[in-house]
């Protein structure tokens, strides 16, 4: 005998997530089934409510509402802009408490493996927003693709009279933002350079 | 600035699963963020599709209807009932294929640690299905309460003119039957020894 349908339909469901195998979705499911029913209404209600969230019309990070909570934040620099790979990486930089100013969502990196270009990124809404900006600090992963984004979202602001900075390379090469520890972004903040 | 509730609540939801951190569970979070509304949508189809999954009325092994897929085969042995601690339990001795007869789920062993009870357990309905039943293997697991509950329920079978066995101690003692590998549990139905 198998599983009944509904019940592997649960466990196909939780294999789909990264670094969940079969026997993790396999328990994953078995939590399901032992929880209780208002939990597991809960977790539906949870599903469905990321629904409700958006991306600022802004910086494209994720917001409940149409600005997100840093863009109507009267209280940050709106002179500097951090430019990133992801929203990940919007929330990892917050956690370090390194820095006070604006950000833009790139929503990717060039990329020939992934065949990313640079229409497809957030880049012309960057361009739009530059007035009375006076720093641009590039903050992509140290690695190809987020190097050759920054070179290239450099180049392009080259004759705006912008001062493009970029993270300084206390972030170990090939790394990820999104994993670095508080410390380490906070020393790549301190020692950002001038392109 | 810290997460948008809505996302906040979903993190929260899959911290409890056994063994997912903060980390783990943020990153599934981002996964159903990325992911498309059809899908999620499914997603929460097959959580809802699990509040309609019962218990077997005989057995209380999982099912899709009253009676599960094993009590209602007329394949199966009926005269050889295997006495289970949990349903993962049936289904793991099953992807193991050594065994034809029926089940009955305990719903978990006799325990000082947890509190738990033989009147907790699924025994009063083993004893209302012993007619024409000719053995009963004890498959619990083969560690402290699992070996109280087997000699528990040895006990109350004495009279009853019906062969009891016990599964062969081939399963490493301390260890988990759901986690056994298919050969090991073959072995241990071979070997299954009278009390």
């Amino acid at each position: 005998m198998n599983y009944p349908k509904e019940f592997e339909d649960l466990i196909n469901c939780f294999r789909r997530f990264p670094g969940v195998g079969y026997k993790s979705a396999e328990r994953m499911a078995y939590q399901f089934l032992e929880m209780k029913e208002e939990y597991r209404d809960d977790f539906v209600k949870c599903i469905e409510g990321i629904s409700s969230l958006k991306k600022c019309k802004a910086c494209h990070n994720l917001s409940s509402n149409d600005l997100c909570e840093i863009c109507s934040d009267f209280e940050r620099d709106k002179s500097i802009i951090c430019v990133v790979q992801s929203i990940k990486d919007v929330f990892a930089i917050e956690k370090s408490n390194s820095y006070k100013g604006l950000y833009h969502v790139l929503d990717g990196v060039i990329s020939v493996k992934s065949g990313k270009l640079p229409e497809d990124l957030n880049i012309d809404s960057l361009m739009d927003r530059l007035e009375g900006v006076k720093e641009i600090i590039i903050a992509t992963n140290p690695n190809l693709d987020g190097e050759t984004t920054a070179l290239f979202i450099a180049k392009l602001l080259e004759d705006k009279n912008i001062k493009v900075t970029r993270l300084a390379y206390g972030l170990p090469m090939g790394g990820n933002l999104e994993y670095s520890d508080d410390v380490t972004i906070t020393k790549s903040f301190e020692n950002r350079k001038t392109f």
